[in-house]
């Protein structure tokens, strides 16, 4: 996959068209998209200003930073909606394109102790269960908001 | 959980009590160990030194060290296995204790555009998936050597 047929490089080349709520912030070397499975309130997605593979094929520098984006983007989700645990993935098997799922998983959820990869997939067949993960009845401009006034009190720098 | 009932901190008390192939390499801010399912091989479990829930928990510059030393052994799987891409994952849903899974992936695995945790919840009700997961036939130490010899090759730090 290269950027031209990229779909992180299609949404990172024209932000402004996207809701605004569905952009959380923009950092100076990633961008952190509000995720659809809102069960895991907070969850975000935060993608990679660079189309690339793996992390060791960014300049250290440009790397060090990605992650203390990401780290930053984990604590303002934990002070915003309090979660059991979060769990941090970069898998990119459908997208080589770095981006981050920051799942947040809460004390309340059943299968708290499982990825949430293995609800994921059973919601692809179970319409009820979809809904469900996705979040529904939701307010996502308000999620975004109170992630933003944290990253804001976090001082987390902007592009 | 704490220091006295994690399993990841009852690891790191007693390395050397494990077989020599299990500990790939002893970081300053990590240990790490030869994963299970070497199906998906050069598997790696990365722990952090310290007992701490997530990696804000961690000081500034703690975190990065650790977080370097990730990549680093992410490059190192690259480098002496050429997966089709890498999975890099902290969940701890399990056990709060930060730790790095370190999945490759291979471009010939059938469920390559899939989360591993699929594949391994089906192993758990089918003994045959299991041991092909587990990678069986497998030569453990061989894959650790291969593994250290390219992490001393990146000048890798040691503790």
């Amino acid at each position: 996959m290269s950027q031209t047929d990229c779909p992180f490089c299609e949404k990172l080349r024209d932000l402004s068209s996207l809701q605004a709520s569905e952009v959380v912030w923009r950092f100076p070397y990633s961008v952190a998209f509000l995720g659809p499975w809102q069960f895991y309130r907070g969850y975000c997605v935060l993608a990679a200003r660079s189309h690339e593979r793996e992390l060791f094929h960014l300049p250290d520098e440009v790397r060090r930073a990605y992650l203390d984006e990401m780290c930053l983007l984990a604590q303002a989700i934990d002070q915003a909606f309090h979660p059991h645990k979060l769990n941090c993935e970069s898998l990119g098997n459908q997208v080589p394109h770095l981006h981050w799922h920051l799942f947040p998983r809460s004390g309340d959820d059943p299968d708290r102790l499982s990825p949430v990869w293995l609800a994921l997939a059973a919601a692809e067949s179970d319409p009820e269960l979809r809904r469900r993960l996705e979040g529904e009845p939701i307010d996502r401009p308000a999620i975004a908001t109170a992630l933003r006034q944290t990253l804001t009190s976090l001082k987390a720098p902007r592009a």
